[in-house]
């Protein structure tokens, strides 16, 4: 390999690094290992025989257009039921406004290299999900993490983070944002602070990215108001079929001001042509003749369930110095271990022990996140999730040291994070 | 859109243009137009029945797995196919050097991605595939165009090239190639010309990207050796299913180098965490359970007797001043028109009289093009070309003026690129 050296490459490629994603696929996969890890959603409840039907309908009489190119821009007929699908969320969008993606980390990618020159500032939750980061840094974008509380992102923490950027010299281009059932951090924003993060970000003129794959994943069957709803000119909404139907489609959207959506749609091209023909109408098909909504019911269930068994089992099990969030949607919890523990160098041990989870500082472009870490209970069967649990609290219990695992401690909160009850919620 | 001015774009956004291939959809599909325009392969051979079993047998068996996030790297079992097709060409390799792309066209993409900083340069072929062109845009690399002749890229012209580069200063990439049956030109590199164009890329410590995907529908069914055969450590192999299986699928894959894999990997996972699982394995189980050859062959069969069908009728339609190239496989005919008509101008009236063509200065960043044109004859009947030229063949006229279509010209070269006897061939 003598021509390839590392001088061949463009600067950016430096930065790529392999992500804990890929890592932790590795390590998933391992079967006596119980995986919190991942974030693969749970399709055990889909009706694949109906879908097979399907399928085989859709390439025997429409084969020739499934299996054929098609535009970049998405097929009209799904851009059309996409708009449905978001007015759940009170959003109100027409199917021209829509860009359909492979996946909805296509849509972030994209939007990156559309915004983003080298040196760029992009505003993200501390934590955030760590396939934007990697977006993030594949364009040399620099990252500013913004501070959340159980509420979601704290708006004075935006604002003090946009005034030391303006008074750095640096130019922010977007506010990237997980708005509901966070990933990793399990919270959601409170409605009562979306307005309010939306003026703040049209004030500087720094434009929102709402990244909503969970949105429709509340556990009470509820539904958050989307940032778009409420300042349509300013917000790019990220939408994703990866967790409410299936994830091995890769059939993502992106709902953008025009100027931004019609270079999106070039950035598509050069991306991949087209978004695949043939998985877009599998989706288009199924949300015409299925009860999609009906689905997204069971796979809440399943999620609650699930949700449940974790928070059981931490409070039965965990050392009494940990907290953690409680999700009301979604698929994750934010895990804080007592001081003096390392998730990163823990993570050989707990997988030793037979559990794998992910490590807090891969949601940070900073390293912080050194006591955190993100649970997953989206996959696992409720009991896998508790004996995870509980072979993780013995790896905690083993890692703070025989010092501070007697005696008793100081009382502690143990769910920071707001519940349900606290957020004002809009009926869908 | 008081927000989103011009200037929150970043630099490299201005550089994206609308592509002529977006143009063309629109214009393609109106049913009254003989689109001579669009590479859209001719799918009508598939086998749909048995297809639409397999899938469905597919979704109901394996759908939890098909229908799931998997690794950004592609499913291994396709990979080990993947490398018995490239070896119908030469080509040695192991599953772990295949990354699979969400078409070649990502391929393209990612690998700019990873190698060309802004104003770095590449060279490619004039004309070359206008989808490689809005990479190499978006990613802000300067191409330098070589020259080609019948006989494919011109050694020479590639030495005099670099020689030009490195004396203006400027840091040489990759060479951009389609050896085989070339979009737009039609022309096929001449085996004797590659280990040269190998040797010289080598001496210049220039990455080759070697683009294949037409390389099995050579008419004669014979194959070239790529050259990835001749040189793995210094050319990257991309590949496609689009033209000898399905585009809609969206299915290519890159073979690199080691260092240029790994980081490749890293790169879809920013792009698109994965490609998308069912459709890799409706590759792979189409690549077990059918005759793929034989269907290729079909394929082949389909494309020849429509290559015939234009180039009969250029020969009794065109006006004798027009020169076109003889593919032996592929997709494309290159007409250069008589001096003084403009290709880019024409193409208006040309629909209005029925018939469409991609224009030639689509085809190179330089403007260079003007009086050629592509012209496709993959998709329309072998009835629908002969119309098409014969309506084409009308406009050219009326458009050089009545002062040069009577008298008698003077002869001239009627097909300046190489006939397929000229070339050695590789039997698979």
């Amino acid at each position: 390999m003598h021509d390839i050296a590392a001088n061949r490459f463009a600067v950016r490629t430096a930065g790529m690094e392999a992500s804990e994603i890929r890592a932790l696929f590795a390590v998933a996969s391992r079967p006596e290992v119980v995986s919190l890890a991942g974030g693969m959603p749970n399709l055990a409840a889909l009706p694949l025989a109906a879908l097979s039907q399907q399928v085989a309908q859709l390439v025997a009489e429409d084969g020739l257009t499934a299996l054929q190119y098609a535009s970049a821009h998405g097929l009209p007929p799904l851009r059309e039921q996409i708009c449905a699908v978001m007015a759940l969320e009170g959003v109100t969008a027409r199917p021209e406004e829509v860009v359909v993606t492979v996946g909805s980390q296509m849509g972030i990618d994209l939007l990156t290299r559309l915004l983003c020159d080298p040196g760029d500032v992009v505003m993200a939750e501390g934590p955030s999900y760590v396939g934007a980061l990697g977006s993030f840094a594949a364009y040399q974008a620099q990252v500013v993490h913004v501070p959340m509380d159980g509420h979601g992102l704290v708006p004075e923490g935006l604002r003090a983070a946009l005034r030391r950027a303006r008074a750095a010299g640096q130019r922010v281009k977007m506010l990237y944002t997980i708005p509901n059932f966070h990933n990793p951090a399990g919270v959601t924003l409170a409605v009562e602070r979306r307005t309010e993060i939306l003026e703040i970000c049209r004030a500087h003129g720094v434009l929102v990215v709402e990244d909503n794959p969970y949105g429709l994943l509340g556990f009470d069957g509820a539904t958050y108001p989307a940032l778009r709803s409420t300042d349509p000119d300013n917000v790019v909404y990220l939408g994703s079929f990866s967790k409410t139907f299936a994830s091995g489609l890769r059939v993502g959207w992106v709902l953008a001001p025009d100027e931004v959506r019609e270079k999106l749609v070039l950035a598509m091209e050069s991306a991949t042509l087209c978004p695949p023909t043939l998985n877009q109408m599998i989706v288009s098909r199924y949300l015409a003749a299925h009860d999609w909504q009906g689905q997204i019911a069971v796979f809440r269930e399943i999620y609650r369930e699930r949700r449940d068994a974790m928070l059981d089992a931490l409070e039965r099990y965990l050392p009494p110095e940990c907290t953690w969030t409680v999700p009301d949607g979604g698929f994750y919890v934010w895990v804080t271990v007592p001081e003096g523990v390392d998730t990163r160098a823990m993570l050989p041990r707990a997988v030793a022990a037979g559990v794998a989870y992910a490590s807090g500082s891969g949601f940070y472009t900073d390293k912080s996140g050194g006591r955190q870490m993100r649970l997953s209970y989206c996959y696992p069967t409720p009991e896998r999730i508790r004996e995870g649990v509980r072979r993780l609290a013995g790896v905690v219990e083993a890692e703070r040291g025989p010092g501070l695992s007697t005696g008793s401690p100081a009382p502690v909160e143990r769910t920071p994070a707001a519940s349900g009850g606290e957020l004002r919620y809009v009926r869908s």
